[in-house]
């Protein structure tokens, strides 16, 4: 997907919602429990019930890979099916990978040709070698860690002065261009985004820690977007888990709904 | 496995090498590319022809997941073959994962749980919650990504200062203890090992970079040796791709042989 596609469906849409499909096998409905295909039933079904409310699918490969081989098969299945039945949704392999450059390039090969990701995301802390290769498949999107939304943010990325994830932004924004570069940065320091858009005025933000973590959209839009929107802000728990009955799906739905009739507004505002 | 049982193993083998099981099809022997399970044969006929001279086997997980959902299968295979055979073998994954607590606890669960392997490599970008759901899991080691062996370790780990490797090595180091954590020190910067041992003077290192990335065996040992040996010196490419032909493993193996030689007499001294 280019670009310029992405940025038309977000306006088709008036949506730029990103579902994160983390499938816990200990959350899941009840009546799903124990099911053989579990997993895929509940994705399929998520999917389904979300597709009209978002622009974007975030499997996170972590979740699968907990359920041995038989996760990785239903992460190929799902990735799958939103190719064939909703092909116009961005897909991201949110793997957290990086690595030497031969093995960076292992990794772009599994994630773009083998899996059939839009985009993977990418760990920085090996470099340039370790993120270039990814760069190079054409429209095909890098999202690279700048700034987190979880607690050990702290440790590394807010040390130093300048800190860490604005060298992080600074150095790989060279890399690469809104084309096929973006950035992970965190909704539950959403002030900041402030200070990132003066880095990186243009590039696409993959915003989590809205929802289960705690961000708020309207902070996130405030000092995020761009004229192209420039965001894309996931969910995962808080609509996936959002009931536990038979008619998890329609809860999943109700809230996607509610997340995309904010950003409708914001989009418009 | 625990660290007094490696300590043990690696003065038993008087060898402190890690065969890196990194299977590229377009590097395998002639008279193995196109068949069906090409790959796996290939590992097996490694893995028995280097065992007597190693202490550890380490798998990249790119280069399985390069190949689809077939590859991920492979991997299982052959960390399960290892555990059969070769029961006292240390098998790393080597998958420089990382995310926010709930995810990390995943990918433990993945590797530890479900491939069985005794160790992971994590990057530490993410900080403490990415980090220590590794370290919960008894007799298991998470080695967490210092100084890499590649030239992009000059883009941020090398930056400031103290340099960001260096407040890896003592932030991280303070979250575990030499009985759960190691740390990766590239081997291409070899007379960096002994500032690396002034952070961490005791827990193991996982050093790669001997071989085609051309680190010296001699200088690793030089500066970075404790008294339990505390190193892991990985080869990957200088052991898999020795020759081409039907005896590809016999050069392996003599390849193997030659490291540990020199390990031998590197423990003796």
């Amino acid at each position: 997907m280019t670009y310029s596609q992405l940025v038309a469906f977000i306006k088709e849409q008036q949506s730029f919602l990103c579902v994160g499909l983390d499938p816990d096998i200990t959350k899941l409905p009840k009546h799903l429990q124990g099911e053989k295909d579990a997993v895929w039933q509940f994705n399929k079904a998520i999917i389904d019930a979300t597709a009209p409310y978002c622009v974007a699918y975030k499997p996170n490969t972590a979740f699968y890979e907990a359920l041995g081989i038989q996760g990785w098969t239903v992460l190929f299945e799902t990735i799958s099916y939103i190719k064939k039945s909703y092909p116009k949704h961005f897909i991201i392999a949110d793997a957290k990978r990086g690595d030497i450059g031969n093995t960076s390039s292992m990794y772009a090969q599994a994630f773009f040709n083998q899996m059939g990701a839009d985009a993977i995301t990418v760990a920085p802390y090996m470099g340039s070698d370790s993120v270039k290769p990814f760069l190079e498949f054409k429209d095909k999107f890098t999202i690279v860690l700048g700034l987190t939304s979880n607690k050990g943010a702290d440790d590394f990325q807010l040390q130093g002065s300048p800190n860490l994830y604005s060298k992080v932004l600074e150095q790989v924004s060279l890399w690469g261009t809104k084309e096929n570069l973006m950035f992970v940065a965190g909704a539950t320091q959403a002030v900041m985004l402030k200070e990132i858009r003066k880095i990186i005025p243009s590039h696409f933000l993959l915003v989590p820690g809205v929802g289960a973590q705690g961000g708020s959209l309207q902070e996130v839009a405030r000092y995020g977007m761009t004229a192209d929107v420039g965001l894309l802000v996931n969910a995962s728990r808080s609509i996936l888990y959002a009931h536990n009955g038979n008619n998890f799906f329609k809860a999943a739905a109700a809230e996607a709904q509610k997340l995309q009739s904010e950003m409708a507004l914001l989009i418009k505002a």
